[in-house]
C-alpha cells in the first residue's frame, strides 16, 4: 500500500514524489541547502516535462487513468478493429486479457510470466524491451468506437445515444483507413519505449481477435491537465492549452468530463475520447511575420498572454477595440473561438505533437495529434463548429478523426467494460 | 567558462552533472541522508534513460558531437540534397548557418534573433517549440554523402577513396527514396521536442540550397557509448550493444573512430557515418521459443550474459562445445558473426530503435535505425559480410542504406567543413 493521495503516483518504495520532494526539502536545512535545492530544481524541471521515471499509477480505480492523470510527455495511440473470426466471447476475453496485461504493464512488471521466466520452449509472454525501466507513469486506456455495436457482438441496444461517429467539419480532408475503429488503447508515459512495449503486448495478445486499424506516435504533450504543469508548445511554437481544464477543478471535471446520468448505465464514470490528427503546414507558418502569427493566434509567442493582457493566465477581453474600429484580439483569432466563452463549453485536451518523418516535398510530416476528453462529444463538436472560421485553418487539415466511448474503471478482480456484458 | 572534464557537459550553472552529484553526496548525511539517497538513486536513474536536462555539449571542439558523446535516448536524423540551383557558395554559405545555428541550439539559444524577440513584421528566425525548453543534451553532426563530390560544387578532386556508397550485402533490400543524400544531420537529445526542432530549423534554413531527401525518428537508443550507461534493448527485447566501443577507451576510439593519416587530408579528426534502416518483423520474432531466441543471439535474454558465461560483460567462449558436437554459442548466432574476434574489427554503434506507426497488415512499422561510427567504412562493411550467416536475418530487413563522411569539428569562428573548402 501507499500513502499516495488519490490520482497521485506512487513509487515503488511507497513515497510519491511529491512526499519525496517534501522530505527533501526538510532535510536540506543546514549545510546541505545549496545542493538540496538546485537538486529540488533539476526534479521539478525533470518532472515538467519527462516526469519521475518510478511514477507508478494504479490502473484499476473508479475511472480509467490516463484522463485527468498528468499528461505525460509520450504517446502511442492505437485503434484496433475486431477481426471476421472473432466473436462476444472473443471480445470479453480480449477485454480480461487486455486488463491483466495493463495492470502489470502500468506497475512496471512483464505481462504474463515475464520475457524470461516462462518455459524456454515456449514464446515468452513478454516481448521483452521494457525489462529494466521504470514504471515511468505508464497508463493505458481503453475505449469502444461506435462500429463495436454493430450486430456482430449482441450490443446493438447498449450503444450510447451519444457515441455515433462526428459529423463532417468545415475544411475536414479525412482518411478513412487511418479514422475510427472498434477499439482503441491510449499508452502514455515519460518513456517511448515503455508506451510503445505496451501496444506492441496488447497487440500481440489481441492476434487472432482484433488487429490495428491505425496507430499515431507522439511527442511533446501539448496540453497540461495539472496545475502543476507548465503549459508546453505546439509546432507553431506557441504556447498550447493554457485554458485547459485541470484535475484540480474537480467541480469542472464532474461537469464536463465524467459521464453522469447516461442512457446506458454502463458509461456512468466514464467518458468520451475523441482524436483528430491534425496535419500542420509548417513550412507556410514558419514563412508568416511574427505579427501576424500572434494575431491568427490571439496570443503572444513568447508569454503566450493573450493579446489584451501581460501575463499567460490573464483572461483576455475579447471586447477591446482598437482605434481602428477592429478587435484587439481579432475576430477570426484561435483563442477567441476556441474559448469557453464563446464555444459556452469547455473540454480536457490531451494531445501530442507528431513528426511522421518527412514526405515527398522534402517538408517534416507534422502536426498535432489532438485527443479531448468529454462527457459528450457534442463537446468537441460544439468547440469545432466554432473552430469553421479559425484564421489557422489557412495552416492546418484534419487527416483523421474517431471517437471513443471510455468505459469507467475496474475494479481489481473485475475487467475494463465488464458492466457491458451484464 | 566551466569546470566540466573534457567531454563532460554542463549546465548552465557551470556545475557538471557529475560534480553535483558529488556535491548532494557530501551534503546529504545526517539528517537528511534518507530523502538525500532517494533523490540521487532517482537522479541516476533518470540520468540513465532520459539524462539531464541541462545537460549542454560544447559544438565546436577538435571532434564533432555526437559521436563518443554519450548516446542520448533521442534521434531525429535526416538526409539532405542539393537542390538543381545550388552552388559552391550556396554550399559554403549553408555550412556557415548551420554552424551558427548549431552552437546556439545545442546550448539551449534560440536560432538568430530567437522566436519572439526580431521585428515583429518578419517571420522568426526561430520557430519557437523549444522557448523555455533546456539544452537537453542537444548535438549535431553534420557529414557529407559521396554524391556532393560530383562535379556540381568543384570537389571531384577532394573525394576521400574510402567515401563510397556501400555494397550490396546479402539480404538487402534497399529502398533508394530513404537511402543515400548529399548531406546529414544527425540530432540527438534527451528530449524528442529539442532534437525535431533543430532538424526543423536546420531545414528551414538550408530552404532553397537543400532539402530533406529523407529524415528518421528514433528512442531508446539501443547502444552505449560510455560505460556509465547501461546496456539498452532493441525491440527483439535483448540487450544490444555489449560490445560497443566506449569512449572510456581513448585507445581504441583513436584506433576504430578518428580518420588519422587520410588521403583527404580535410578529415583528419574526422570519422564516417553509416545509417541502416532494419525493419524487424517482430510479429514473427515473438512467436519464436525463448530457447531458439537465444541461441540466435548467442546471449540470454533476461542477463544478455553470453551463453557460455553468466554475467552480461562475460567474455564470450566461442570453442566450448556441447556433448552432441555442436558449439554452446551456435555457429550462426548473432553474437558470434558480430564480435571482433569474427570479425577483426571494431565499431562505435549508436542506433536507435524506431516505431513509424503501423503497416497495411496491422503489424508495427518498427525495428532499428542502425548508426555506426568508424575510420572507415570497410570496418562497417567487414562487419555486414561476416553477418550473412547471421540466423537474425530471418527476422529482419535492411531497406535503407546511406554512408556519410564526418568532418572534424569546427573552431569557433569557423564552419563545419571549412577545410574541405580551402
Amino acid at each position: 500500500m501507499t500513502t499516495s493521495a488519490p490520482g497521485e503516483p506512487s513509487s515503488p518504495d511507497g513515497i510519491s514524489r511529491r512526499a519525496a520532494l517534501g522530505i527533501l526539502g526538510a532535510g536540506t536545512a543546514g549545510a546541505g541547502f545549496a545542493a538540496g535545492a538546485a537538486t529540488t530544481a533539476s526534479l521539478a524541471q525533470s518532472a515538467s516535462t519527462d516526469g519521475d521515471p518510478r511514477d507508478a499509477y494504479p490502473f484499476y480505480g473508479e475511472h480509467q487513468a490516463g484522463i485527468t492523470t498528468p499528461v505525460q510527455d509520450r504517446l502511442h495511440f492505437a485503434a484496433f478493429d475486431l477481426t471476421s473470426t472473432a466473436d462476444r466471447d472473443g471480445l470479453i476475453q480480449l477485454l480480461k486479457d487486455w486488463t491483466d496485461a495493463a495492470a502489470a504493464m502500468t506497475q512496471g512488471r512483464d505481462v504474463g510470466r515475464g520475457a524470461v521466466d516462462g518455459n524456454p520452449l515456449l514464446p515468452p509472454d513478454d516481448t521483452g524491451e521494457a525489462v529494466g525501466l521504470p514504471p515511468s507513469g505508464l497508463t493505458i486506456t481503453i475505449g469502444f468506437g461506435p462500429s463495436l455495436f454493430d450486430d456482430r457482438f449482441g450490443l446493438a441496444d447498449r450503444k450510447p445515444a451519444d457515441l455515433e461517429p462526428l459529423p463532417l467539419f468545415a475544411f475536414d480532408l479525412l482518411q478513412e483507413p487511418i479514422s475510427g475503429g472498434d477499439l482503441c488503447v491510449q499508452a502514455c508515459a515519460h518513456d517511448p519505449q515503455v508506451a510503445v512495449h505496451a501496444i506492441r503486448n496488447l497487440t500481440r495478445i489481441a492476434f487472432g481477435t482484433a488487429r490495428i486499424r491505425w496507430s499515431q506516435l507522439g511527442f511533446g504533450r501539448t496540453s497540461s491537465t495539472s496545475t502543476g504543469q507548465a503549459t508546453a508548445r505546439n509546432l507553431f511554437g506557441f504556447k498550447d492549452g493554457t485554458a485547459n481544464l485541470k484535475s484540480e477543478e474537480p467541480a469542472a471535471v464532474d461537469e464536463f468530463v465524467w459521464v453522469g446520468d447516461a442512457d446506458q448505465e454502463w458509461m456512468t464514470g466514464g467518458t468520451y475520447l475523441v482524436t483528430r490528427k491534425i496535419v500542420m503546414t509548417i513550412e507556410n507558418w514558419d514563412r508568416v511575420q511574427l505579427a501576424e502569427q500572434e494575431d491568427i493566434v490571439g496570443r503572444s509567442k513568447g508569454e503566450g498572454a493573450p493579446l489584451t493582457g501581460s501575463a499567460e493566465f490573464d483572461e483576455p477581453d475579447f471586447d477591446l477595440g482598437t482605434t481602428d474600429g477592429t478587435k484587439v484580439i481579432p475576430v477570426d483569432a484561435h483563442v477567441r473561438l476556441a474559448h469557453p466563452t464563446t464555444t459556452g463549453t469547455r473540454i480536457l485536451r490531451r494531445g501530442y505533437n507528431f513528426v511522421d518523418g518527412s514526405n515527398e516535398l522534402g517538408q517534416l510530416a507534422a502536426g498535432l495529434f489532438f485527443i479531448s476528453m468529454q462527457r459528450s462529444p457534442e463537446q468537441f463538436s460544439a468547440v469545432q463548429r466554432s473552430l469553421a472560421t479559425d484564421a489557422l485553418n489557412e495552416y492546418i487539415r484534419h487527416v483523421s478523426s474517431a471517437v471513443f466511448a471510455v468505459p469507467p474503471g475496474a475494479s481489481d478482480g473485475s475487467y475494463v467494460g465488464a458492466p457491458l456484458f451484464d
